[in-house]
């Protein structure tokens, strides 16, 4: 059976995975990018922006196999791009190039609309106006026996765990305060009942940890 | 100069420094002391409770030395124990037993009167009506010198926190989902202006974090 997994998701020391204030120049907010500095030292990441060099080990590792297995991407609109309210126009690609690392189709949820749209390497982005079910269940369509990665930001995680319709989540616990912003873990009143803890894997940056869920 | 510390702090994968629901037989909330497991398992725990056996290592390290130059200690009522509200009466003596495991003076805040008393090995209790600023003075007068520590729980370690009286935070991450509960980060914005972190140290179970108030 496919499945519908986190993977990399991100939370600071105070619980957040966003600082306020998102803008072009700041898609984590202001001062927020601290919190992917653990991936950004990364052989994986250097790659991925056309460098050389990097750090190897468990780090690079978690992102190496992020997308292994993966079919089709889930996001928030926040996580594709920094506008807020109905679309100004259709121009904006994306934070990630004319190549983004997806190569799979990714739907983004908004309450507005915006045509679909192909990019290089096999990415295409497709606007979800009608829920999280419906990109859920367009996604798995697209993703072709795949499994399904929901790419965040945290609002989107936190919809898709209320619901119980994640599987696995990979959270990546980094040693910073952001001091506010957007939390994952807000509202999620029973999560425990639902969702259990099976691995802990610090490395010397972070803590990568495996929750899955509960089967009944 | 002494010091204001914190330490042993522990919170939750989803920012929880308690469960909902404290009660006699439930000093973290319902189901809430799985949250103090990584301390549960030591040698420094088990010797404390009268028992052989136990973890050593880091863990047990920083439990060792969690009240080293520690003059007196600072506490929330929840800390002390289950009852709200005014004081039905003064037979409750504390979580701790006969001989709590402070060995100094104890203040404890509460906005309800409450009577002095002295139990075995060194530790006295004390109740404080006019709020942390007072504690904090009292608490370093009996300290005579050495540090004072805020033992918690979450509400007393955050109103510290946000008076930026708190010098150095030991905070420890302990990876379970406890879904709702008591926050320390909660209402701290501009936080990271005040505060850094400085040391990331995980052992097996939990990483240990250090954060101290920033320099001006």
């Amino acid at each position: 059976m496919p499945k519908l997994v986190a993977r990399c998701i991100t939370i600071s020391l105070d619980g957040f995975s966003a600082a306020k204030g998102q803008a072009l120049d700041a898609p984590f907010g202001k001062d927020g990018l601290r919190l992917m500095r653990w991936a950004h030292v990364t052989q994986y990441f250097a790659a991925m922006i056309g460098k050389e060099g990097g750090a190897e080990g468990l780090d690079n590792d978690f992102l190496t196999h992020a997308f292994d297995n993966i079919g089709a991407s889930i996001m928030g609109r926040n996580m594709f791009g920094p506008q807020r309210g109905p679309w100004p126009d259709e121009d904006w690609k994306g934070w990630w190039g004319p190549n983004p690392p997806f190569h799979h189709p990714v739907f983004v949820l908004s309450h507005h609309k915006h045509s679909s749209f192909q990019m290089e390497g096999g990415t295409s982005f497709h606007f979800v106006n009608d829920g999280i079910e419906s990109a859920l269940k367009q996604a798995f369509a697209a993703a072709n026996g795949k499994d399904v990665r929901v790419g965040g930001g945290a609002s989107t995680v936190r919809q898709y765990l209320e619901a119980s319709l994640i599987d696995e989540l990979h959270l990546v616990q980094a040693p910073i305060l952001l001091g506010s912003g957007e939390r994952i873990f807000e509202g999620l009143d029973g999560l425990s009942d639902r969702y259990e803890v099976v691995e802990y894997i610090p490395s010397e940056t972070v803590a990568h940890v495996h929750i899955i869920k509960k089967t009944k």
